[in-house]
């Protein structure tokens, strides 16, 4: 199978909405909407680096878009379309299941998040996914990690830790059954589109938790100029991860990967605003710490100062 | 180098343009002009495939971008910026001279388009180099695949197979002084960016050939409901490509890849206007047949049809 008829196969479908003119020609054609930015992210997935070579396709197709996704809903912005540029070897191209599966995973988030495909590139070659996503955003409100002040309260969505808690268990092959249920997590993760237009003109900063909350935070810290202090008893957990070793579950929550939760900081005067757009959101929001003056991040734990995650461990004072 | 460090130190540049917000956040964010669409198109460069291992890495900096560039030129569009999403093996992110000259490849071509890097994703991996790239135009004038029209003049720009010609003589190992002369064309292809926006409101259809003027004029008609009758005398070839067996010249000129020049149709009554337009764009512009009804690729020799080329060869009457 060529590289268009690839594409006509798994993904072409009736251009519509932001899209004027869909996959087939040498670009597409989509509609921002007036007055607003267009914002982009462009995501790679490389097989045998952020996913196992056996990883279900259906899951895969989701993944890719999803990782994608959250980078817009760490902006605040609405989606408008996405390309894929899929890299696949001569074997999978001309394995019907698997290809019809990645593309259902895919084609399955595109649809629920309103984002659909536009356009892509298929090549042979080692399996390589690359996908860039457009949203739009208003200029003024947009959440830019270079926004946080001193004083603003530090919130994430949903709980922290889970995906790298199941990746770790299946790369030490327990079937431990806490861990299982969370492989969806780490599989299947729900970019937080809906709580991040929710969060325009609330929010002041957001990012996307994709490297763990103290690598993601420091970004949003460094952008803004600013330090913060961490509650750790504050971090939420999921049943699972709150049910193990305090140590173990810091190192997961705070160093661990792959969470597609937002990070956001926003004035102490929008508590309720915030709470009102976790419900939009459908996720659940928590208070985790504090914008202060400096560029330090401090880590309290118990009312005391502890060093924070290195090398994916919390060491407690 | 991890990944944060890979793009800041060989392309973080200051925002401007059309880029409002660069590299170093979850998305770009890019001002499109009222009233204009986006236009966006994707390219994957796959080591082993698209190019040589040993290729000059400059060169495969501008080839990933010009690539991309051609499709934004084909449909009438003009850049707005780009993101890049670049996977690349331990060894080579470590090759410093390397990076940098596959970096100055890409930012010479994109300073010179008006098409700055608005961020990007690095990746261990393979050698995959994806770039996509975004670009406006006024939503009436596009040059869509599918706007050809019967009695519509077609033409093409500059001269065609001259990187086929260069890659066979390369793959056979020829220092053949007129491929080698070339070889340019294979590696450094120039995409009519220019020539593309100055066909808005004169040219009806268009593509960049970049499998072959036979395939991709293929594509234009199917979009368009149509057929073409191309004269092959009318080909346009540079002087080494016109100095060969008559046969092999029209091999490399119909069949051949890579040439990313234009083809494009326009009513007979613009020729003038067409003339100017390859004034403006910088390149010669040579009709070379005409759309007709039907859907079937006619060619033409000396008068007579003769037939289309087949893996790679045309076969005269």
């Amino acid at each position: 199978m060529n590289e268009f008829e690839l594409i006509r196969r798994y993904f072409d479908r009736p251009a519509g909405g932001a899209i004027e003119l869909g996959i087939g020609d040498d670009c597409a054609l989509l509609r921002v909407p007036e007055g607003e930015l267009l914002a982009v992210s462009t995501d790679t997935l490389v097989a045998g680096r952020h996913f196992l070579d056996d990883v279900d396709p259906f899951a895969l197709g989701h993944k890719a878009l999803a990782v994608n996704l959250s980078d817009l809903a760490a902006m605040g912005a609405a989606p408008l379309g996405c390309v894929l540029a899929l890299t696949v070897p001569e074997a999978l191209a001309r394995d019907d299941a698997w290809l019809a599966a990645f593309a259902e995973g895919f084609r399955a988030l595109a649809a629920d998040a309103g984002c659909p495909l536009a356009g892509g590139d298929t090549t042979a070659g080692p399996l390589v996914i690359g996908v860039t996503v457009f949203g739009h955003v208003d200029a003024a409100r947009a959440l830019r990690r270079d926004r946080a002040r001193v004083d603003d309260d530090i919130w994430v969505s949903g709980t922290l830790g889970d995906a790298a808690y199941a990746l770790s268990a299946i790369a030490h092959g327990r079937d431990d059954a806490a861990a299982l249920g969370l492989r969806e997590r780490l599989e299947r993760p729900q970019p937080r589109l809906a709580l991040g237009r929710a969060l325009l003109g609330i929010a002041h900063a957001a990012i996307d938790l994709s490297d763990g909350l103290a690598g993601d935070l420091r970004h949003v810290l460094r952008a803004s100029g600013v330090g913060a202090i961490v509650d750790l008893e504050a971090i939420p957990l999921s049943t699972p991860l709150a049910a193990l070793d305090r140590e173990r579950a810091a190192g997961f929550a705070l160093a661990g990967g792959d969470d597609y939760e937002l990070c956001f900081t926003a004035p102490c005067a929008q508590r309720d605003a915030v709470a009102r757009a976790a419900q939009q959101g459908g996720v659940a929001c928590t208070r985790i710490g504090r914008i202060v003056e400096g560029d330090a991040l401090t880590w309290i734990d118990r009312g005391r100062p502890v060093d924070g995650p290195a090398h994916g461990h919390v060491h407690f004072a």
